[in-house]
């Protein structure tokens, strides 16, 4: 080879290696706005994760009996198969009544700080018995589900085991408990975006990175942040056809009128329909949707596809459930 | 120790010898009347078992988009959790209307020779696209249901892969013939009465061993026999408060009115209610009413019990399933 050329290469080499230095630095910087998910969200003092409440909240996840049917279980909405939701616009619950809201996914629903679309509970504790008694929902009193687990050995043992100071083990708080310690486990890790975030830079392709950055610069990011790209917290958005008054309900405020929590977009590609009453099937729609109206932005088609494609890379590992034998 | 005692000694440990000698030739003549379950049921030569067929079979079964409302698969009254059954009364189906059928277990069910209670399907093949079709069960007209599966790109490419050779793999035999293959895959093996049969003379407790004998002397066995401890055949049983006409609604012949087929006994024990309504909650009374209509046999309240030890020594080993992720 000629030297003049080799010179040339040399030259275009160093051009390369300075661009890609800058882009590395740019890539960087949009990096600093996400969290790799934690292998474990928060767990609260008064809870301790055992194994033996995670295995019991296991079984009560998918136990029927604490329904009045006898046929709908945590499980029917919370479909370990379909996301952990239930993949329809509202859920169906008791004798086919079908609610206001959409199923949101239990996973990694240990990282949020208000549970359910109103935020009406703090707590993964204080959401697991809303609905064993909604009356949409499982429709049975708290009262008759204690009676019904009492009938079984098997729960007298396993509540002992798991409650072991509690003379008298099987009650509602730890039914919550057992429950919330078994969710603090269905958590996705090594997303696209988890891998990239760690170094790998083959994990996202390059639509992905182009969608994150956008994701930053458009401001998606002031809302959804934080390990589960959640704020936790109450933003009005008024979905066409909706006329859930979400917040308000819980607070009474007129601030809160049509305010939702922020959900998490983790796995917010196996997670569909979206939004509060289900009604938008795809997300090409649900971020466009979400532009419009919280960012007064409409994007283009090709800034659409990179979003989508980033909303792609937050579809972490499942967690791989064995379904127990109830007693 | 005086010579005379260990003489003494020594007779009764031959007579004991003798005497046991003489109780297992007796307990091997009862042995004969059962079968150790096989670790796989009959196999049709036009469904070949394949790896791609049980796991695209394991999607179906858990797939609640084959129903009209989007929240009932076979798993939702063929429940793993629950034995693979509901353990209620009466199946719970579309908008919560209700049944006149007890759920049929499907462990071990490749190995009835009929299926449904009144057998108007020979083979699981046969008996898979039933419950999709029916309007109190899924309710949803094949052609939906194919046309809901076509929408996923998952399903083309896991149908393709267990039906290589059909140019057009979504359609309704190639689903019987997968979830066909996924069920003749939960079968429950190494029961006590299964190791008991090897050999393993510990499996089963003396009292189970006395009611395996008096389930040969009493009749059971002449229709509960073969693998699954079931004829497979039709037998008229007129259940206190039942008015399904059984079999009769199949074949209109009289001498099928009230019939019914031969429920197995394997993993009787977690497979309550029991009978064609379900009306009978435990395993007492349902062998006290079989005695009573099968057998004229009024068994007293030891023989019930001894019958009832051996009915909890024919429950095998679950199956372990990982619950699939679906599209």
């Amino acid at each position: 080879m000629p030297i003049h050329r080799v010179h040339r290469l040399l030259a275009s080499a160093t051009a390369l290696a300075f661009a890609a230095g800058a882009a590395t630095a740019d890539i960087e910087n949009y990096m600093d706005f996400f969290e790799p998910l934690p292998a474990l969200p928060p767990i609260p003092a008064d809870n301790s994760l055992t194994p033996e409440k995670i295995e019991l909240g296991k079984m009560l996840f998918f136990e029927p009996r604490i329904s009045a049917s006898g046929v709908i279980s945590c499980a029917t909405c919370h479909n370990p198969a379909l996301g952990w939701a239930d993949r329809i616009p509202r859920a169906t619950g008791h004798d086919g009544q079908v609610g206001e809201r959409n199923t949101p996914t239990v996973l990694n629903s240990g990282f949020l700080e208000a549970q359910f679309w109103d935020g009406r509970e703090p707590d993964l504790e204080g959401q697991a018995l809303g609905p064993i008694e909604a009356e949409i929902e499982m429709n049975l009193t708290l009262e008759e589900a204690i009676n019904r687990l009492n009938e079984f050995a098997i729960y007298q043992e396993h509540f002992a085991a798991a409650f072991p100071d509690d003379p008298d083990p099987i009650n509602p708080q730890n039914v919550a408990h057992a429950i919330a310690s078994f969710e603090r486990t269905l958590n996705t890790p090594n997303s696209p975006l988890d891998r990239f975030l760690a170094g790998d830079v083959q994990a996202m392709s390059d639509q992905q990175v182009e969608g994150m950055k956008l994701f930053v610069d458009a401001g998606c990011v002031a809302c959804h942040n934080g390990p589960a790209l959640t704020d936790s917290n109450f933003h009005r958005f008024e979905l066409p056809g909706s006329t859930d008054e979400g917040r308000f309900v819980v607070t009474g405020d007129e601030a809160d009128m049509f305010a939702f929590r922020t959900p998490t977009l983790r796995n917010v590609a196996v997670t569909y329909p979206y939004f509060n009453n289900g009604s938008v099937p795809g997300l090409h729609e649900a971020v466009q949707l979400m532009g419009q109206q919280m960012l007064g932005q409409d994007f283009a088609e090709d800034e659409l596809d990179a979003l989508v494609a980033f909303m792609h890379a937050l579809t972490g590992e499942m967690p791989r459930v064995e379904i127990p034998a109830l007693p």
